[in-house]
């Protein structure tokens, strides 16, 4: 039987560091596919389209919504966030490794519908330092960092759905556990058993 | 609440590579504890008493059985081994993780118990490479190879109910999956949701 692509997603609060772990990730493994969300939010400072996102009008997006083209979406902080059936279904069937990096509300609507993945959530290593670095970033101001701040206490207080919570208090010590998850996951019993010699026996 | 400690036990068909793993492995985690079982066999060149088992008299070993001495113990190719409660229950106290390679029935038996365990079975990449490699040992004359083939070929087909299946065919690529599977526990949820700070009100 061909091996089955791994789905794994990777969710956290605003400023917990999900973005860089994911990149760093990313160039750990060469052959992992990237899937890039849907947006209507505006292209930030450094972003590309297609790349970062696919940033898509809400007259568009709302018209895939109809078309029940989304595996997930969800609204955050007013803005709209999908991942599209066709770009799961795509790698499913070539067999391809796929990083999801999606909110928490996109995560738990993938995990209620049955969906086989690896579920990642990423912690910061408390509040105050969560406060920190939004602050740090100087590109919200203080009443959405309120509101980042509201939503990361209720996402962190119901991550115990996810499979793993990785704390990223030191970068490099974050990337190399959600790394150490990722293959560890290649020998989970369930999904390599299929892949083993007949001869083995094994069912 | 403290941590507990995570209990990783390795095992695998005689000559699929599990020493040499769990050398490995042990000189990766320092603070790992190596659980060192009892056995009645024969002491090989190499091997030493107190570091690589407890060798012990069948009368000892029969008192300890009598005893309840024993979390798991197990008679294979006609000596007897065994892992002492006293060894698992005091590294739970402190909080240590232990390394744990045993035999196929007696992971079966911890399984059964109920034991909370990372369950971890190595795999040769196929049965004429085993068969190679127990050849190549020259410790065994042909009647207890062939024993050993039938054993392995049975322990291999009924390895689903170990957590991991990881194939050791190159050595370093092996030690690499068991690394990455010990560092990959310690986030799992339901292991570290209980050490992650009060205020995140995770239950």
């Amino acid at each position: 039987m061909n091996r089955k692509g791994i789905l794994y997603i990777i969710s956290a609060p605003s400023g917990a560091g999900k973005t860089s772990i994911c990149r760093a990730i990313l160039s750990f493994f060469p052959s992992l596919r990237q899937s890039i969300s849907f947006t209507t939010r505006e292209l930030r400072v450094g972003e590309q389209d297609g790349r970062d996102y696919h940033f898509v009008s809400p007259e568009i997006f709302a018209k895939m919504v109809e078309d029940d083209a989304f595996a997930e979406w969800a609204e955050v902080h007013g803005n709209c966030y999908g991942t599209a059936r066709a770009t799961l279904e795509q790698a499913s069937e070539e067999g391809a490794d796929v990083l999801l990096e999606i909110d928490f509300q996109g995560a738990e609507q993938l995990r209620d519908s049955g969906l086989n993945g690896v579920f990642i959530f990423i912690l910061p290593p408390d509040m105050s330092e969560l406060r920190r670095r939004l602050e740090s970033r100087n590109t919200d101001d203080t009443k959405i960092i309120t509101r980042r701040m509201a939503n990361a206490a209720g996402e962190i207080s119901e991550a115990k759905n996810f499979d793993y919570l990785v704390v990223n208090d030191v970068l490099d010590q974050a990337v190399e556990k959600v790394r150490a998850i990722m293959i560890a996951e290649t020998s989970r019993t369930e999904r390599i058993i299929n892949i083993l010699p007949e001869e083995f026996d094994l069912k």
